[in-house]
């Protein structure tokens, strides 16, 4: 049972969920800083779950009042008389340190802190909450907040949370699920759900996170029977190890997550720092993470409720593609950019079905968009033919109905929707998206014939492209698994030359060049190289080769080798006199290389991450890059590269040659395991340029840093 | 008087919307094909009419039946003892080609045609349209479609629409026109507007557009004292005078116009294609010109209804800047991040001003976003406060409040709305928006308060960021005149030089080259252009100078010109011996210059288009480039080059000297006059690449090719 659960060893735990279900389902409740007033912060959680009708027991603590809402109240919390599986505080400050405090000794192991004031606002209140942190901790108490809004499970009718909100009404149960780090956003999802009628039957606000952090509750969600679509809102997430374990779960489990993330711009970045005290991971590496495990992320409070009612239908698409059926050709027109714009295939129908239709109606234009002309809906039967033969012949996975107001008409709709029901019936498997301007009451029929409902076509293809993305996720099969290797690094930052090596060791070989003290051994490497090859004199105390005529390029034969070798050493001699000469470098000649950048950054929360872009302009001006974390597989270093906008430049551009993508992906991939087995010394890698060979010539870092971090 | 206007001689008419206010305003309608079933095509305009109270008189022409839903029918156009001032014909085929020949014949002005089956079938269906077309000229009678829905006008009960959609609502009304070349789009537009509560007077769709154009609409929408804010919806512009006249015009009364053009993608314009009989100009020069005029594109219906809602209180910021209070501060970066994606300034709030609201609630974050906590809606007077002090010390020109769930609150509500509508009063040239969760009838006392209402604050932002760009258009002095030069083309395709030398007269300069005969003209040539410079042999039978060696670059002196020069002739003598040598160009070399693509494409709807782009992977890759209609100014041309996403490439990024954005701006302008003066006959004009020189030192063409068309 989740109280109990929390007497035992933390290692021994059988179920990591133990305190989320004391919170969230709990047999009995104490609140702390209970209130007779209702409208109080200390008296609407007892309001809402007499009305709501909570099970459990329910035991105010008030040290002025014998009853609290015609409940019996206790004066403290060692006045109890059981120990509650949960308590809510309400109390300010201190007092509320002091709760938490009690109710450890008292034997409670769960405490949802509503208290503000702690680290949110100042120095003073993170020592405040680092005490409060420390007095759960000393009992093995998990501590929801503080300056949270609580959360509430409809299922149960439990409402640990002082929104005003169920003034306007009580969520709908439903299978939605949210995990919000901002209680009045958390508040106004569940209200905006609720407003359009989705069903949210449990949300949980996290504040400050001193304890139970965003992930712990997704993980919670996830493993739910209650909930089947998860909402998540965020605003920098704290902790990599629940989050990412809790976005696995939720594919596993089959659960759609969508999310929002805030915070992106640079403005919303100032904004997010002035609101919590989180310590945000960039927000582009939250975005790789949100990738990786098919989560979707939504920008609005609308795409992601357009999302969460289609996710709820649980169909999801494995290889997407859309079928539409119109009775505007505008429309047809609209929804076509739409879903290019989105990236949904619409395949062509094929020829015989279309004559079939063309010979039904003439005017029709049945490609896909189908536009079956306004004749279709008048002569319905002619309707039912258009909607069956699009699904079976077109074999789409996602179907889009546009009916406009005619699927709202009072004459019209009666007539068209046994035939969508029936089509619908004969395709179970399908998507089924219907975009109708109708009442309420017209719209809550066809969601009972299993349609999804939209007004507007364009948000129907976004939410039926997202539909694709959580298919495609839950089908993809598990990741290899990676061998991450042995790495020893270096005391210090080593030298570019040692960095290379080191690199080249890991698997990402460098550019061949060889130190060559005679013209004989220079001679010998490049022939060992191929040719061209690169000369350069090799001094100590020469910094810019260059400026002294210290490189020649194009070095094409034994003989133009032998003669650079000679020039280069005369020109030291006569241009940098008295300078050491330690011979001269050969080094493989590159040409017509594609120059990309690799790199490894350390982020705060995800650990090392890897980084892919394009050289020059593609990285500097259109900031065209990808990330993931580390480490991964060739595939998805391959994937990483397909992302790039510039991609196509390794695909054969401008009549270039395609690019070794291969050796790229596999130099992308040993890095990422480098930098995994690398651990916390490692501050970041930089290899840029990558030169990128044609197809089967491999790829060379040509230059290539290795930062350490000072173990002192 | 509308219909009379018509028999006058076109070229003397004073109002050019005299057919489009017979046909929207009209004191009588005849309707041929009248049915006495209102549910028929023939029977609903009928209907419609008699229950929408239309003044005007309406003569249904029937030959089979003495009355039509009651009112006395005549037995054919020749049997009608009025002159109708429109008709609205909806017998098929062929008849409704006599129709329109017997009511010219009549001196009716105007129809309005339902018929399908015309140029949107096949070749069969457009020649019959050419003969409809010719039917009307004759009679010098206007015609709305064919294949068209129709239009309404809610302010005097015309409805001569076949559409059902009436069936769920009569349209309300308010200052919002639609004008659509899609029937069933039209009918969705405004049926969803219905739905949301706006209110749309006229409607007119325009079908085949075989007469009136979808321009003309607008035009006609741009000056009708009903409408105030324009809604367009286009699947491809076919002519463009009274387009680019009514956006103008509109502009000029200060009518913003919010315009879907669908067919963006390659599927899209399939569809399009196979919907209607559009030679739709190109996307991205049609997109050009909305934005020319101010003209806001959407891409969804939400977003144009969202754009048409807020432009419909008639407050459009010149200098937009966005002051946001709300109760959440995760909602506060949820905005900010939205308005930075929008492009919507946030300034911060003055210092003083931020402390003295920290004054008010210690908890609160006054930056801007200005979270005032829930203390503030607690504490009702604090949000007066917090109101004021941010519209007056901000000087936000909008303010956008969010209260979400709070705004709707029975018990929040009524407190709050007193200071809302306070607030506004006291600053009533601000854009005032509110985000809340309310029901209908809340949302409509805030708007009778003057407050804008979404639900979803990034819909918000967005309303607001289109709002600044109607103000910013209707605030920008009239473009300069523009000189267009007279040009006399060749008579066929230039040679490279010629054409150079034809673009440098116009004003756009070559590299500096000349071809010398003698070893003391190339050197006079160098030192007039400045060092260093390029060497090429100047042969008609050397086409590949470099495999001769032919090509000799950075030439730094008089002395290396000269030894170029004998090297160029003895290479030339040996290795192609034979070849008439004319001498050698010299050409001022040019390094570190930013490479520009400039073009000049004839639209076949707008004629020529100017391009400007980064050239190479910018243009090839990335598509980064910039269009606009010929001819324009410096100023406009300088907009296009800013708005490219490669213009830190010009700006000084990654080191590099800020180019001479001057001078290619010049010549982009220069470009656009001479393709202007130069007419029909330019088929196109490629400068590729021009290469921009630091700040002060110009820019050159370095290729240029001119295509002229062939005059036979």
């Amino acid at each position: 049972m989740p109280a109990e659960g929390g007497h035992q060893n933390t290692a021994s735990r059988s179920d990591p969920f133990a305190a989320l279900d004391a919170m969230v389902r709990p047999r009995s409740v104490a609140v702390i800083g209970a209130s007779d007033d209702a409208t109080r912060i200390g008296g609407r959680p007892i309001a809402y779950m007499m009305n709501q009708g909570f099970a459990g027991t329910i035991l105010p603590v008030n040290p002025n009042r014998p009853t609290v809402q015609g409940l019996p109240a206790f004066a403290s919390v060692s006045a109890l008389t059981q120990v509650p599986d949960v308590a809510i505080v309400a109390v300010p400050g201190e007092a509320a340190v002091q709760a938490v405090a009690d109710l450890g000794a008292k034997g409670c192991r769960a405490a949802i802190v509503f208290t503000a004031g702690f680290a949110e606002v100042d120095e003073a209140g993170a020592a405040m909450q680092d005490r409060l942190v420390a007095a759960a901790r000393q009992h093995r108490m998990r501590v929801l907040g503080p300056n949270c809004l609580g959360l509430f499970n409809a299922a149960v009718g439990f409402y640990p949370m002082f929104s005003t909100s169920f003034e306007q009404g009580w969520p709908i149960r439903g299978n939605i699920g949210i995990a919000s780090q901002s209680g009045a956003y958390g508040t106004h999802l569940f209200a905006t759900s609720r407003a359009r009628g989705l069903g949210t039957t449990v949300c949980v606000t996290t504040g400050n996170e001193s304890d139970v952090s965003l992930g712990e509750v997704i993980g919670w969600i996830a493993q739910a029977p209650e909930v089947e679509v998860i909402c998540a809102y965020a605003e920098g997430i704290r902790e990599s190890r629940q989050f990412i374990a809790a976005l696995d779960l939720a594919r596993r489990h089959r659960k759609p997550v969508v999310m929002m993330k805030v915070g992106r711009s640079e403005l919303g970045g100032h904004a997010a720092k002035s609101h919590t005290a989180s310590i945000a991971g960039d927000d582009a590496v939250t975005d790789a993470v949100m990738r990786e495990f098919g989560v979707v992320r939504a920008s609005t409070t609308e795409q992601m409720l357009d999302i969460a009612y289609a996710a709820s239908r649980r169909i999801y698409p494995v290889k997407n593609t859309l079928g539409v059926i119109t009775v505007s050709g505008g429309a047809g027109v609209l929804i076509s950019d739409a879903a290019e714009a989105a990236g949904v295939p619409m395949p062509e129908m094929p020829a015989e079905a279309q004559a079939k239709l063309k010979g039904l109606i003439s005017f029709s234009a049945p490609r896909n968009p189908v536009d079956c002309t306004a004749q279709a809906v008048n002569q319905t039967e002619m309707f039912e033919h258009f909607l069956e033969v699009t699904a079976d012949a077109g074999g789409y996975q996602s179907m889009l109905v546009f009916l406009t107001q005619t699927g709202g008409s009072t004459t019209m709709a009666p007539k068209l929707r046994p035939y969508l029901k029936q089509a619908r019936e004969k395709f179970p498997d399908r998507l089924w998206v219907l975009s109708v301007i109708a009442s309420a009451e017209k719209v809550r029929a066809y969601e009972e014939d299993g349609y999804i409902v939209f007004e507007d076509p364009t948000r129907a293809v976004n939410a039926i492209e997202a539909m694709g993305r959580f298919g495609a996720a839950f089908a993809a099969p598990p990741p290899d698994d990676i061998v991450v290797p042995d790495v020893t690094l270096p005391a210090t930052t080593p030298t570019e030359a040692e960095g290379k090596r080191i690199l080249a060791a890991a698997g990402i070989p460098a550019v061949p060049e060889k130190a060559c003290a005679s013209v004989e051994d220079a001679v010998a490497a490049a022939e060992s190289f191929g040719f061209p090859v690169v000369a350069k004199i090799l001094s100590p105390d020469i910094l810019h080769k260059s400026e002294i005529g210290g490189v020649i390029l194009d070095l094409g034969s034994a003989e133009a080798v032998r003669e650079a070798h000679a020039t280069l050493l005369s020109r030291a001699a006569e241009r940098a006199p008295g300078a050491r000469i330690e011979g001269v470098l050969i080094a493989k000649q590159i040409k017509g290389a594609v120059e990309m950048a690799l790199g490894v950054a350390k982020d705060p929360v995800f650990g090392p991450v890897a980084m892919v872009g394009l050289g020059g302009v593609f990285i500097e001006i259109l900031k065209d890059v990808s990330f993931r974390r580390c480490p991964f597989g060739d595939a998805e270093a391959e994937a990483m590269i397909r992302s790039l906008k510039g991609f196509p430049l390794l695909d054969g551009a401008r009549g270039r040659p395609k690019a070794d993508v291969a050796a790229l992906a596999s130099a992308l991939s040993a890095l990422s395991r480098f930098a995994a087995g690398a651990g916390e010394r490692l501050a970041g890698v930089d290899v840029n340029p990558l030169l990128v060979l044609p197809a089967g010539q491999g790829a060379f870092a040509a230059d290539a840093v290795i930062e350490i971090e000072d173990t002192h």
